[in-house]
């Protein structure tokens, strides 16, 4: 049996797995990620990579591809992380690396279009042909399948979703410009309106304030999803404008893609109906054409966190194929 | 020699000729559009198809396959005009009437999709694999190539990107949404902004005030970019204002779909400099990543009104060869 290697490299940890050909995970393996230091990095993806061949390889399987999903933008060969924000990365060339040091051929991905892969292939899209991940977590990422392939773009930095401009000269974003939806729609702004809630002392805001000992910057985003899971008005609320800013710009990239089927992704989807509810409505009213067109359905993803390492082990098994001409 | 046909639906006129393999056009022909009757229209289109193919099969040619382009939302299989804003055409199943009548396989495609298959083919995008068509007209339309292929989407419906909403809350826009790209950047919006100017009574709209003899329900976009290339200050600005609307929300389409060259076109793309100039400086302005990524080029379309037909045409080809199991 021939298993690929699935590696997600992550802010603080990196993750891999043994990844069959129907999607099922084996072998879960993860490292610590040595913060800004480039070639650290390096040296533990080449040693969890060979780590994990190691495991594969006593129980009798065989190690086709290894597929790296980073995140940041990569170049369209696969070849170079451009700019990677969170890691420090500036046109690293990580797959000539990674190769140097496994001894096998790597594939490199975005973490979000790996995650978008691994959806529609075995996730939330398995039966679409065209779709659009949006990831909610610190930031607001995304993904594209259109018929069938993933989008990549001409540089490789396709569904870069979270910096479309939504509010002009609105809140600025961490990437140097204002109005973005990430400064509107993810975990990062969730958090952002809660401690401006909570430091204005509203009645409102009591049972969020309790949560933190009456701390904004003790306020976490899994303390607003408690409390609105809880039936809380006001932390409802922050997850209701956050739905509304997150359909309205879904509508915007419906508007472009016309996709079979939207996934929502990232940790702060794990908020289920809070999220997604209040989603459908904002898209439901904001689509162009609603009523002359099929409305595309929006849907919670199933793969979680390990949606990266599925896709990037699928992707890379794919490349390799395509390389060797199958 | 083989020759296809391309035929364009207009608001007010159907346009058709005859299409090389090398994109060159032959036998132009003309109908007006007999507006809001379906039948009409139909019986129209007929009969242009059918004065084409006599005058190419007196000329010895071949009549491949048939090409139309119309405005409006036309279904995945090519088949129904779902929805047309400005032909009242609702969920017509034009494809098979023309069959009917002309005999021939026809082969629909919206026209802003057809247009950009025709630049990316033939036009200012002939050398590129990713490319974003923006026409600048009555309104905003678009058509986008992925790799190669025209990105319909899963309704047929894509590359809608007048109406990505680039302001909460903004104008109305004819979609009945509020804040589309096209209540800021079209032809339309121009001349409202033009109008108003004028209605105010400033003197810095003396030029553009005496140009439509003081009337401002009498100034068109034509007059505007008259005053524009004279030197009038107020016209320059309005094209500014234009240009800058446009090049923001390309940055937003860029994010998404990471092309390598933006083509613009439609009439008011005929004012050059005065728009591409502004529209450029807030693309570079407002593009995500800037600095760590190639900048794509923006580029003025080559084949003018021709572009859609020729799209047509070839797009129909392309189709007929893949029925045909080519």
């Amino acid at each position: 049996m021939t298993v690929n290697l699935g590696i997600d490299v992550g802010g603080t940890g990196i993750k891999g797995a043994a990844v069959s050909a129907d999607g099922a995970l084996a072998h879960r393996s993860e490292r610590a990620t040595p913060a800004q230091d480039m070639d650290a990095i390096g040296g533990a993806i080449s040693d969890l990579v060979r780590e994990l061949a190691d495991r594969c390889e006593r129980d009798g399987q065989t190690v086709g591809a290894v597929g790296v999903a980073c995140a940041g933008f990569i170049d369209a060969s696969g070849s170079t992380v451009l700019f990677a924000p969170n890691l420090a990365w500036r046109d690293a060339p990580l797959k000539a690396r990674l190769e140097a040091s496994v001894g096998r051929p790597i594939f490199l991905e975005n973490d979000a279009n790996a995650a978008a892969w691994g959806e529609f292939r075995f996730g939330g899209a398995r039966d679409a042909d065209d779709m659009l991940l949006v990831t909610i977590g610190t930031g607001v990422g995304g993904g594209i399948v259109s018929d069938g392939e993933l989008l990549r773009g001409s540089e490789g930095i396709a569904a870069e979703i979270g910096h479309m401009r939504v509010v002009p000269e609105g809140i600025r974003c961490g990437c140097g410009n204002r109005g973005c939806l990430e400064s509107y729609a993810s975990g990062t702004a969730l958090v952002r309106e809660a401690r401006e809630l909570v430091s204005g002392g509203s009645p409102h805001a009591g049972a969020l304030s309790d949560l933190c000992g009456g701390d904004p910057a003790a306020l976490t985003g899994q303390m607003v999803t408690q409390a609105a899971s809880a039936g809380d008005p006001a932390a409802t609320e922050l997850f209701a404008d956050l739905g509304r800013w997150l359909g309205e710009g879904i509508a915007s990239m419906v508007a472009l893609l016309d996709p079979e089927l939207v996934v929502i992704g990232g940790g702060v989807s794990e908020a289920g109906d809070l999220l997604l509810a209040p989603t459908e409505a904002a898209f439901a009213r904001q689509l162009t054409g609603r009523g002359h067109r099929r409305q595309a359905d929006i849907v919670l993803a199933l793969l979680g966190n390990d949606a990266g390492m599925i896709g990037a082990a699928d992707l890379a098994a794919r490349r390799a194929g395509a390389a060797a001409g199958e």
